[in-house]
Order: C-alpha cells, then sequence, then structure tokens
C-alpha cells in the first residue's frame, strides 16, 4: 500500500469499523497504510475531548469526512424534543471543531406505542427547519442517512433514499443533505435512480460501505460484513455515485463483532486491500 | 364469538400461526370459534395427503383462502431451475386439489456467491412466463409475494409491492397477482399508492397480517408479532385494501415460537380477538 494519492486516495475509515484502535492508534495505523480520511463517532470523540481528538487528527495530517452521529428526532413530547435539538445543536459544534462539513443524522424510530410513521417523518423535517440553519452557519451540513427498512421501528423511520431526499429537499442543498450506505440501500431497485436525484440535486454528503451478509444476528445492528464478504455489488455503486460527479471519500463503516476481536491494525489492512479489490475499478494503476 | 357472518366472517387463520395444532384440531377449533377460511402450508398439507386435507376442509365447511408456498425461482443453473419449476407445478396441483385459487409464491434469494439482484427478478418473470398459464388452466392464480428488504439476499429478491407489481403486470390478472403482507410493506410510505395500483389492476390476490416487533430475533425468520402487539397501523392497512373495493377474507399469518408453545387452541382465540380490535372497524355490531 502506498501513500495518499495512491489507491487508497479515497479511502476513508469509520472508526466504528475498528472500534478495538483508540483515535492515536487509529492515526498512526492510518499513516503506516497511506490513508488520509477517518470518518469519527460522537462518543469517543467526546471520551477524548473534541478538541484534543481535532488536534489530534490534525497533527497527523487526517481529513475527517464525517461525524455520527446527531439525529433521534422523533419524540413527540416537548422535553425529549428540546433535549434532542439541544444535543444536536452539540453535534453540530462538534462537527465544526473536528472540522468536517458533514454531520451524520439517524433520524430515530417510532416514540413508544406509536404506530404513526407519517407523523414521525414530519417530526424530522420540523427539526430540520430549526437545526438546518445553525448547521449552516457553522459550515456543518446535516446529512439524513436512510437506515435499512429493518430498523423502521425502533432507530430510523427514513427507510429509503427517496425519503430520505423528499426531507432534504425542503432545505437548501448547503445545510441538508443525504448519506449513501450500501448496507441500508443495496436491496432497493429504485437506488439508482435517487442516488441520480441526489447528484443532480448537490445533496450527495457522503457515501459510505459495507457488505450485506447472513444471518443477521439477534437485534440486527451488529451483522454488517466485511467489503467482498456479501451480497452487495459495491463495485456498482461506487460507479453510480461516481457517475454524478461525487469524487470525494468513500467511508467503510462495518459494525461487526468478529472484526473488532481481531487484531485492529490487521483489520485496516484487509480493509485496505478489501477496498481495492471490490470497491475501485478494476486494474486500477498503483498510483 | 359467532358463527361466519358475524365479526370474524373475513378472518383467516393461516395454520402457521398454530402450527402446533395438527389439521384436524385446527378444523374443530374453527368450527367453534366461528371461523370460515384457513390458509394453509405445503409441508403439512403433503405430510396429511392433499386429498385427505381436501376432504376434511371441505366436510368441516371451511374454505381455503391461499396454499403457501410456491415461488424459489431464481437458481441460475439449468437443473435447479428444472427441478423448482416442476416442484411449482405439483404445488399449482395442491392448490387446485384444495380448491383455492391463490398459490402463494416466495421468489427467492440471491444464488450462492451472485450479487445481481436484477437477473434474479428476472429470472422469476421467465419462470412465471412458464408457470402462469399453467395455474391459470387450473383455476389457480399465481401470488407473488414480497418480502420485507432484510429477506433481500436469501429468501426473496422482490422486496416492495411495486417490484411484485412490475412481475405480476406482465402476465394476466387472473393468473398472476400479488400478496400484501402487512409486515413486509408496512415501513413503505408507497405502499398506500402500490395497493391502490393492486386494486385497480385487479391484482390484489392475498391480504395477509402480522405485527412488527422488535428485537428482531437470530436470523429474523420467527419474529413476526401477535395482532396488536407491534408497529403496524393494521387497520389503516386493512382500510387501504377495502378501499379498492377488495371484501375477500383477510389471513393472519404470524410465525412466532411463544405463540407456538402456548395452548392453541388459545392463541387462535386470542388471535380472533385481537383481529376485532385491532383490524375491524372500531365499534362494529356483533353481526
Amino acid at each position: 500500500m502506498r501513500a495518499p494519492g495512491g489507491r487508497l486516495a479515497r479511502l476513508s475509515v469509520n472508526q466504528q469499523t475498528v472500534k478495538q484502535l483508540p483515535l492515536p492508534e487509529l492515526a498512526g495505523a492510518c499513516a503506516k497504510f497511506g490513508i488520509a480520511h477517518v470518518g469519527l463517532w460522537r462518543g469517543p470523540v467526546q471520551e477524548y475531548g473534541p478538541e484534543a481528538a481535532a488536534r489530534l487528527v490534525r497533527d497527523a495530517g487526517l481529513n475527517v469526512t464525517s461525524l455520527c452521529r446527531g439525529g433521534f428526532l422523533t419524540a413527540s413530547d416537548a422535553a425529549a424534543r428540546r433535549r434532542a435539538l439541544d444535543d444536536n445543536r452539540t453535534a453540530v459544534d462538534e462537527a465544526a471543531t473536528l472540522g468536517t462539513g458533514t454531520l451524520v443524522l439517524v433520524s430515530g424510530g417510532l416514540p413508544e406505542g406509536s404506530r404513526d410513521l407519517r407523523g414521525a417523518r414530519e417530526r424530522i423535517a420540523d427539526a430540520l427547519a430549526e437545526l438546518a440553519p445553525y448547521a449552516g452557519e457553522r459550515g456543518v451540513r446535516l446529512a439524513v442517512e436512510p437506515l435499512h427498512p429493518m430498523f423502521a421501528s425502533d432507530r430510523c423511520v427514513v427507510s429509503t433514499l427517496g425519503q430520505a431526499l423528499d426531507l432534504a429537499e425542503r432545505f437548501p442543498p448547503e445545510q441538508v443533505g443525504v448519506v449513501v450506505d450500501t448496507y441500508h440501500v443495496w436491496w432497493d431497485d429504485r437506488a439508482p435512480e435517487e442516488i441520480a436525484r441526489a447528484g443532480a440535486g448537490g445533496r450527495l454528503a457522503s457515501f459510505q460501505l459495507a457488505d450485506w451478509i447472513t444471518p443477521l444476528p439477534e437485534g440486527v445492528l451488529l451483522g454488517r460484513g466485511q467489503l467482498g464478504d456479501g451480497a452487495v455489488d459495491l463495485r456498482g455503486f461506487r460507479e453510480l455515485v461516481d457517475a454524478t460527479g461525487y469524487d470525494a471519500p468513500i467511508e467503510v463503516e462495518i459494525f461487526n463483532p468478529g472484526l473488532w476481536a481481531r487484531d485492529g491494525v490487521e483489520v485496516l489492512a484487509e480493509t485496505a486491500d478489501r477496498f481495492v479489490r471490490h470497491v475501485l475499478p478494476a486494474g486500477l494503476p498503483e498510483a
């Protein structure tokens, strides 16, 4: 593997993929492999301290492609709603501190006892109306991430790229965009046209990769597959996204206890190798 | 609970919901509660013998609303494909023997190692072209069931009602229809318009109910909820389906080990009660 500018120039490693590596070790391993981009999560960033984390990645020469995650904006009672908005403003501040222009939003599921998907989706739009200008003023774009429909009740009522765009398009494109994560949209025959729609509207804020493997584990959250191990045509999705003119980094975000149990540096090397073999154009020269 | 014609007039109990009840016991319990319709599965029907099963349900005065299931039509090698077509012709024959006009098809997942969803969906269309006339000649309609996108790789590449209709509409409506199962489509904001499309085209072959509950169990197949226990607006879906002019029976099909571990007659009574309370119009008079 080579320096940035080579075949890994567009690879961004989301820190959840190798969460066994504390931030300094992750930065060191990225330098070793010539990986120039990372996606960060609020939990580990807060543990480290956002300013300290920002200094660390800056000193390591790393670019932060996104911060995960804000959102959970579907509460129907006023106090919970206010807390969610406050927390999301904090998340915007953290993103700005880290120097990333992208805050990923996982919208939230149905409130306890509710069966009103449409109402929950409308509350997200209301929350975006409050948060989008705040984010825009700080140079941060809110990136609405559709999650696989199996998360619709308990985690994210935004289940398709089409729904995410319907929400995002109510706001200026520099304030609200969408995330395309292959794990969540791979099954959807409308995904190609929605990716084109996102690109045409300047809404493509983040492109993330994970593979789909079965059987799904209990709770289904931690069942994502290493690139190339599953059913997703990763190269095909990368081509669809590139065809819109998107040339930004591509984040690999895998939640998988099997990967977390292994040596993190080894998993990082494997991930980089899989990225080259399953995502990049076949036969791309070294640099 | 009362005789058919009362509030349970439209209730059909899919035998998987109370699979602890052998067919004679199921028939007896249905008579006790005034349930006039059942949905059957090929496995238990074959164990019993299709002719004997047909005689039994006929003698009990039961109407068979559907036979589950044919399908698994996505194999790409010729021998597996031929076996699947033969098996589906047998399933059509069994449906005809049972006197039901509806054979539910679960399309099949991706072949081992394949990432070509589009190709798999086209092979289903090819198989329907072979099977539809055979079914039509025997008074049986093939009912394409979209399964939740979490089954897309290993069980059913047809993930939305829109996709199912795109397939069905290539064939005459009396030969190929679709299934609307709330468990599989509840999350989809396009489901209302697709239900209307199915109704307008005379494609609504079966309407099935189960509720969505979390956490999903490992493998996710047996995680369906009893009516009223979950996130699905069952009454709202029944209203959408009824608005198309559909007035046929409504099948309750729940795969849940918790229900199977209980007394089957008690579960049947509970299911009938939930059907009245969560599916029928509120305040409907007894009869």
